[in-house]
């Protein structure tokens, strides 16, 4: 069982989420554990304050590094498995479904969540791996958190139930996932691609393949370099792209 | 004032995170609204069914697309302005801080969340836009939604309190946010970089500016050719780049 841990000051942002739906059940069936640390417990004053204004001026106010330095001391405790401690910043690695995987694996992952203008620096030095969720700003690392341990969670076996349905999705292959429908097969006059009705097993895992490899094309040629096409894809591909070319 | 809506099969997940913290607080302020709906409130049988088994087979459940139509003809009422509707897919753009502030600038923005497998492709059409959070997946839309609406919420005045913190950070000119440190000086040995105990400000706010371009240099030198650098600035960029070169 992986056991997930976050370091924040809202400590209480994490149990609706990770007690409902797919995660609650996960974590009811012990495939994963979650405990939150309330950071302003390795506080020493009345007010326990974690935040303090930035030295050489600017806006807002910067969390202390005091707190997070005592918080990991006592949390690397020796009867539990050394955390791997996770800080969020747009300076990290890219996180992606790769990270996942990896981080998956780990016994003890500590997801420390960073608010207000950010964290003194000189707490970076705790991380083990910096992540980043992509170009955009958030209020604070909780979100980031939630979206870690939800992405790693549902690869675990077990998880989604259905233990092959974290296999055949978008990234798994390195495409896009192909375009799926269910019933009804004519809805207002919007119609199934009747492939996909032929119960013809070997005509439709083609129509899939191919119909991934043109979404890719078309949205991520970025991701073709790495998804192993072979000649005839490419070939497609390369013409999906040029259409692509011509259209903008 | 904003207004962001939800369409989701969890409406509860919304609340805790939108309720607390800087989210709440802007909440009450009236600076933006939400309201959570339930797709299920758009079947028809008595288990409210949203999902269905893939055409052509597969693993797991899709969500059926007539729902989807359903609700979306009942939002657009006249008497509210017409929402900019975003569903969530890896195929979609690529999430980041301009794409929030052009959703900041909308009247009502509805987040269609996914959930299972994926979505019937038809219902695609409904989307306005479609937005990637990256290259991983999540169980569900709500986590990307939240963290739109964070990131969009915190842009707008009066969100965060003090009016200027979004316009000095990592992205808002183009490069990572510099290094910051607050009290103490010096932590167990760790010094702050003497500089910024100086009160000149001159070379507080040329250390931050060179101290933001070597960072950027360092982890994300793909932000440097739109950040508008001096040509002093790209001989310290392409320094650091060397030397980052020269370590791998």
């Amino acid at each position: 069982m992986i056991r997930f841990e976050a370091l924040t000051v809202f400590p209480e942002m994490f149990e609706p989420y990770l007690s409902s739906s797919i995660m609650g059940r996960a974590r009811a069936r012990g495939i994963f554990s979650f405990e939150a640390h309330d950071l302003r417990d390795w506080t020493h004053d009345r007010h326990r304050t974690v935040d303090d204004a930035p030295f050489g001026g600017g806006q807002g106010m910067l969390m202390k590094c005091a707190p997070f330095f005592e918080a990991l001391r006592d949390l690397s405790r020796a009867d539990l498995p050394h955390p791997h401690v996770v800080f969020f910043s747009p300076s990290g690695v890219r996180y992606d479904q790769s990270v996942a995987q990896r981080l998956a694996r780990e016994e003890r992952v500590l997801l420390v969540c960073g608010r207000y203008e950010g964290i003194d620096e000189r707490a970076l030095e705790l991380a083990d791996e910096t992540i980043s969720m992509g170009d955009y700003v958030l209020t604070g690392g909780e979100l980031a958190a939630l979206a870690v341990i939800d992405s790693c969670v549902r690869l675990l076996p077990g998880a989604l139930g259905d233990e092959m349905s974290a296999l055949d999705e978008s990234f798994s292959d390195g495409l896009l996932e192909y375009a799926q429908y269910t019933r009804p097969a004519d809805f207002e006059g919007r119609q199934v691609p009747e492939v996909l009705l032929s119960g013809n097993h070997a005509a439709i895992a083609a129509w899939r393949r191919k119909n991934s490899v043109e979404r890719t094309a078309r949205w991520r040629p970025d991701l073709l370099e790495s998804a192993g096409l072979t000649e005839d894809e490419w070939a497609l591909a390369r013409c999906v792209m040029e259409q692509e070319e011509g259209r903008r």
